[in-house]
């Protein structure tokens, strides 16, 4: 009997298991063999799932590599939420300049925006599976950074981490560098300068 | 005879006219066909140059179409030099955001940053003929907007300017908005607090 054709009666906790397999082989294979390789058919054979089961979830190809580009991500770049605002974003862009500079990560996002800008599906599923999420907690971060409200100044949040990631982005999709540990501080000091205290 | 054949002694002046027709006709067949259908054989065809000509100037396809793309970008979008740096770094933003969003300037643009994240020597073409050339003359211009040493600052300038045209470039690849000309002034605007007595 094929797995996706599971009574739906069977329960969530299963089917969340199924995802969670699913979504940590297409990860994998992303990694590995980088999106022009990537196949929903080989996500389908590594997670022993059925292809009608995948397509239940993922209306295509673009959005499962996504979504296991964001299940493999998430996690090391989260925003630490300490009382030092300025300490949590300057190790998140670290961890995120880390990830993209030495891990197969890079190359992912890589191809994953470059074969975007050849496929408008594509382009709306990156920027609704990652990069509008993603820009939110920015804002947020940003929001505590610089004592900001985040709701009334929500736009010129979005003007300020987008120039902030967008230096990043830039840095990696021509290969320009510094792109490193001391490029996440000096980000950061251009918008609260160090306490010279401290 | 062929036009790629003839004698060097036949003068500099019909060697440049003829860079410059083919050059023409590589960024009109870029805006018109978009890079994935751009081809060294149209643009000889176009040019009415030969191949072995193009080929002597161009060592592949991705140079003859950043070349063609820097060619019908670059009066549009060079830097006024005013006494106004503030003003000639908005106007170029503005002209660059309009050729970018309006035109099929910025479809080509996409296109030859999405395929260069395939191909090295792309990356590589794109960031010596087009990224790091405008990378300078923006420096430069930042440079005199935030009255800064142009060698002294020469880091520090370009962590600016890869914000701010990151953030452009951003909104472009991933279809983020606004973009437009209150975005152009509200990037400076970071920069530099406008005079609220002007």
């Amino acid at each position: 009997m094929e797995k996706g054709s599971l009574p739906r009666g069977r329960g969530k906790p299963r089917d969340e298991n199924l995802r969670e397999t699913i979504l940590l082989a297409s990860s994998e294979l992303l990694l590995e063999k980088g999106f022009r390789h990537f196949t929903i058919e080989g996500v389908a054979a590594r997670s022993k799932a059925s292809k009608v089961t995948i397509y239940k979830w993922w209306p295509s190809k673009g959005s499962l590599a996504l979504d296991g580009y964001v299940h493999t991500i998430t996690e090391s770049i989260a925003f630490p939420e300490t009382a030092w605002p300025r300490q949590d974003i300057e190790r998140q862009l670290s961890s995120l300049i880390t990830r993209l500079t030495t891990t197969p990560a890079g190359r992912a996002i890589l191809e994953l925006i470059g074969a975007a800008q050849e496929d408008a599906d594509l382009k709306r599923e990156l920027c609704a599976r990652y990069i509008e999420p993603r820009r939110q907690i920015a804002a947020a971060a940003f929001a505590r950074l610089l004592g900001w409200d985040p709701i009334e100044k929500k736009d010129a949040l979005h003007a300020v981490t987008d120039q902030v990631y967008g230096a990043i982005y830039n840095r990696l999709l021509f290969g320009l560098t510094p792109l490193d540990d001391h490029f996440a501080r000096e980000l950061v000091a251009f918008w609260v300068p160090p306490n010279p205290n401290l």
